[in-house]
């Protein structure tokens, strides 16, 4: 729909970098322009984190203008969020100091703009992050590179504090205090709430101050929105603590610049803060907009300036696709299980949302546990429910569930007990968070955990199958979740027995045989099917959620006569169904043959729109459809014009 | 060589805990003589830790004899330790209180015996633990499991205190407070010695009361090795803390028991400890069992009875395998390397000794980074030292290199810059550890990292190559090191090119190919292509260094016109050299529908002597020959008598 959107030109920020001479105004009156223009950023983009760009955008502010020497210089002091969600925020001050090219303001979550997440591909980013809790390790490495290097450049990492409960902050204190590090400065962006509600209700972090000193750092506490206590803390960090880590636990407020997005706005018992991530509606941006400008245009007021002169474009935002997504029916099923099952645990790492919990939560409290942004000690935990008799299913987005806690889950495994891995956010798509959220390797870094089964339902009716197969079989499984609406040529697809090892075939036809599994993938290979039917070739696509079993003698009945197998797949490299199916076919030993090609991804994950992203990877429809009907023609349609044969279709069970 | 060797029989228990009413002095006297067999047990297996299961001792008599409710029975308190590598003493006590088979005495490391680290398949052990930091995560799992089914059931964890490293114990302490899991009990058995040197002088822990104690959790200290104050610290912890986790900090000494081992008879400056693991010389070991069976003996007299009856065994103990390891050479050649190259910077976790680092610590101090117990921490930190232009090369043992740290290495490599992983210790050998030091699932968790390389050398002049691709390439490299003793038919081989994708001809023979890398597959396969010969079936033996980079036109050629094609790998399930074989083989069309088969591991690897594993896992030559010869008979040889073609030579390289 068209919206009216407004930013603020660069030429904007020099006039108040140039004419408001009180560096505490000036800071405020930037940081203030600069959530306009992070409000503008996220509104266009359609997806991005307000609250934690909001609630950092005075501490960036000031470090960026006043405290750091020659920040983004080769030879400067560096700065760089470790939690990363802040990153439109950090964005749009870089533009504001030429740092960054203004054109990036209307391309964030674009191919070729700004992603997501920080990058180091994008200027001024010394590190990728996003995936939470490395900054403080990879700041330590820094500082030694700097020492070998003769640099005495100081270190400052944001980090926020629902990150601070990933063990590794902790696994990081200890060296830092060893090494002396005078130049590493970590700043917690202490605004009380991670994702969605209170650090205290999800795992409260105690005593900070007392962890901090106990491990040797300095520690120090200010008003992270106050110019003048930033100030003062940052003098305290160097005359107190010249040879020693200091951590600045700046006391924020989430959403923090305007009341429509701060969390002080929020009603009381209200549990749940809404502006985490995701396009704020029209009514709080233009609230937000008018409650941020009238904040810069007071100060600039106060100095003998003239209001604010933003620049305003009127913009067709697509709005958001509406349907079914896997996540949300899962959780509903998994509440209904829970209620015949009593065994039956859930296990959350803080994404309650995400992973369509809220009702288990509701219904089943006492079987219920937040385990806050700590991956290894949830996985671990569940080993030591299932030792209990219990059947635990463990909860995050894919990206964080399958690396992480990856030798958790595997020492789990050891132990034969049954445990269900749920990742949901799995595949390339969404595109928009960039590759720290993109999961595409978390089928190999699984796939040979042992006894562990991956599978990947592409449909509601199959998700039902599939999570009734979680809760019987004697295997662990890993439950691969893309959370894109589930397309419309698939939503209403009919049951199906669900049997280890084989799939469905979606689509018949006599030219080709095309395995695919989950929506994303098996929509952009019927649409394939689709272009190809056109051009007169005519593709089998075979749902096939099984990434780590297959049954041979389905495999070979579906395959006989077929003159050319293809495998998609939102995977990088080895250990998928391509090498699954290859190794299969060779060692069943009636390949003919044929023609054969594994479709994966060979770079890391782009960042951008869906649609972009899975072009420019080679995983739309078209491109699909050009790579399959290029290596058909290439080599010559099948002999035997088997086509829609019955066992075809018996290979639908 | 013939070792006359006691050990303590079961019914010398039983006289002392029904004749020694004291129960200080009794529980003193059954830990003298648990450690007197876990002696035994250590040195007939040839391998173990006595360091750490002499520390805990006296710790573990006092709470199965004392303390403990009802210990091992399916509803009374649970005792486990999470470092794990203390079983041996574990074993010993449980033996002497009849919960193991008196048996198990003579059977550590050995197939179907007692593992090396703790394995829920062993009656009494609640959980798999060895890979550390995962025991309190594990223990508030069954606390919480207990609590669903109204237990309240006491849980008693042992952790080292050098595993206090490992950020997920940090990250596992909130939430034990949070759930006021007054059932929770950790005892820290702290001996100030991790591997072979001072905690303070690898990561020091900081103040570990004010760290416990900011995370809500009660704390007490008491002497390890003195049952009165054990028996004070856990009448305060019920009475003091009734509904809080709580922590005692056991001040112990490692290898107490006897000053053989004990670490107080060190020498001032005298920087390793000596008894961490492996098998006590025989001067060591009959001197330390003079020592114990005194203190043993001293007790009973001063209670009347009779000195210790011990039973005797005139056993012949294989000689330790001498050659050369290539963990030790790689050390070497790295400490050179980083004589010419001022950018390499390596980083240790705790196992200086085993990655061969001792010389390039020596010789490069500036450049050398002990990160302790904390492989997140560490990769992370190699990554700020790559974006600081320098080339770390990180160092573990592989199982604790692959895993743990799997998403910093993903997220390092998402910056490409080059890091290069060393793990050593990789693949199914040794097999005395058990499966969570075997590490079998390397290649398959890494191998689909953008950008890395995944090279497993085979021999010295081999490594020699791989170091130098190591530090040319503008990959990450992960390096797959085995530790066992270099074969003598590889070890003299002579440098090679190394091309990446291609592997050179080890053996050449006209029936069959056989890719393997690494020194003990390799060895296998030409130990099963002796025996094949004899049998009149010739193989050829290739040694294949690359896990993931095939090149199909050295691929192409060298199976043009071979029937059998095979691949044995260390490796569990999907992602290793069979996928990636099979995979080209297919994409490049050429294949005529000649044999294959991949042979790997089929499940957890087992624990034993490693000729009792390798038969086990069908992975020794009589195995493999048995395998190949009959795919061979069966199917039929070659049609063309190729044998030692040129090509195949020029498949050398």
């Amino acid at each position: 729909m068209d919206r009216s959107l407004a930013w603020i030109p660069r030429t904007e920020f020099a006039r108040v970098l140039g004419h408001v001479d009180d560096p505490y105004d000036r800071a405020l009156a930037f940081a203030a322009m600069s959530r306009i223009n992070t409000l503008y950023m996220i509104t266009r983009a359609g997806s991005g984190h307000i609250g934690s760009s909001f609630s950092a955008a005075d501490v960036v502010s000031w470090l960026l203008l006043e405290e750091l020497d020659r920040p983004f210089e080769p030879d400067g002091d560096v700065y760089f969020s470790s939690k990363g969600h802040d990153a439109p925020g950090l964005y749009a001050a870089m533009i504001a100091l030429g740092r960054l090219d203004e054109d990036g303001l209307h391309r964030l979550r674009r191919l070729g703009g700004l992603p997501g997440h920080p990058d180091v591909g994008t200027p001024g980013m010394p590190f990728n992050t996003g995936s939470l809790g490395m900054g403080i390790s990879k700041a330590k490495g820094l500082v030694l590179a700097h020492r070998l290097a003769g640099r005495t450049s100081r270190v400052v990492v944001m980090t926020g504090d629902g990150e601070l409960q990933e063990g590794q902050n902790w696994e990081a204190l200890p060296s830092a205090a060893r090494y002396g590090m005078g130049e590493l400065t970590v700043v917690v962006d202490h605004n009380r709430l991670q994702s969605d509600t209170y650090v205290t209700d999800v795992s409260d972090l105690g005593d900070l101050t007392g962890k901090f000193t106990a491990a040797g750092w300095g520690v120090l506490h200010c008003d992270g929105h106050d110019p003048r206590q930033l100030e003062k803390a940052f003098a305290q960090r160097a005359e107190e603590h010249p040879d020693r880590p200091v951590v600045i636990v700046a006391d924020t407020v989430k959403g923090g610049g305007c009341p429509t997005f701060a969390a002080t706005s929020m009603a009381p018992g209200e549990w749940r803060y809404r502006h985490h991530s995701g396009a704020p509606s029209p009514e709080d941006h233009d609230a937000a907009y008018r409650e941020l400008t009238a904040t810069a245009d007071e100060i600039l007021r106060r100095h003998g300036q003239a209001p604010l002169a933003p620049e305003t474009l009127t913009l067709d935002l697509p709005a958001k696709p509406s349907g079914v997504r896997l996540p949300e029916l899962y959780g509903r099923l998994l509440t209904e299980a829970a209620h015949e099952d009593p065994r039956i645990v859930a296990l959350d790492g803080d994404l309650l949302l995400d992973t369509g919990l809220i009702p288990f939560r509701d219904a089943h409290p006492d079987r219920f546990v937040e385990c806050g942004i700590a991956e290894q000690d949830m996985v671990s935990m569940a080993g030591g429910l299932a030792a209990g008799g219990l059947r635990p299913f463990v909860h995050s987005f894919s990206c964080f569930l399958h690396a992480r806690p990856n030798e958790h889950i595997y020492n789990n495994a050891t132990e034969r007990r049954p445990v269900v891995y749920v990742g949901s956010l799995a595949g390339l798509l969404p595109a928009g968070p960039g590759h720290s959220h993109q999961a595409v390797r978390d089928v190999s870094a699984l796939g040979s955990v042992p006894g562990l089964t991956v599978l990947e339902p592409s449909h509601p009716a199959q998700l039902d199958a599939a999570l009734r197969y979680c809760r019987t079989t004697p295997d662990s499984v890993y439950l691969r979740l893309s959370s894109q609406v589930v397309p419309a040529e698939l939503a209403e697809l009919p049951p199906a027995p669900l049997v280890p090892g084989r799939g469905h075939v979606l689509r018949a036809g006599r030219d080709a045989v095309a395995f695919g599994a989950g929506p994303v993938v098996l929509a952009q290979l019927l649409g394939a099917a689709g272009i190809l039917a056109a051009q007169g070739v005519e593709l089998t696509v075979v749902d096939l959620p099984w990434h780590n079993r297959i049954d041979p003698t389905w495999l070979d009945e579906l395959l006989t006569g077929v003159r050319h197998a293809f495998v998609v797949e939102h995977q990088y490299g080895s250990g998928g169904q391509a090498d699954l199916i290859a190794r299969q076919l060779l060692e069943t030993g009636t390949w003919d043959g044929a023609g054969f090609r594994g479709i994966g991804l060979t770079d890391v994950p782009r960042c951008g729109t869906d649609a972009e992203v899975l072009a420019a990877h080679g995983m739309d429809a078209p491109h699909l459809a050009q790579l399959i009907g290029a290596d058909v023609l290439d080599r010559g349609r099948t002999t035997e014009p088997t086509g829609d044969t019955p066992w075809k279709l018996s290979a639908t069970n």
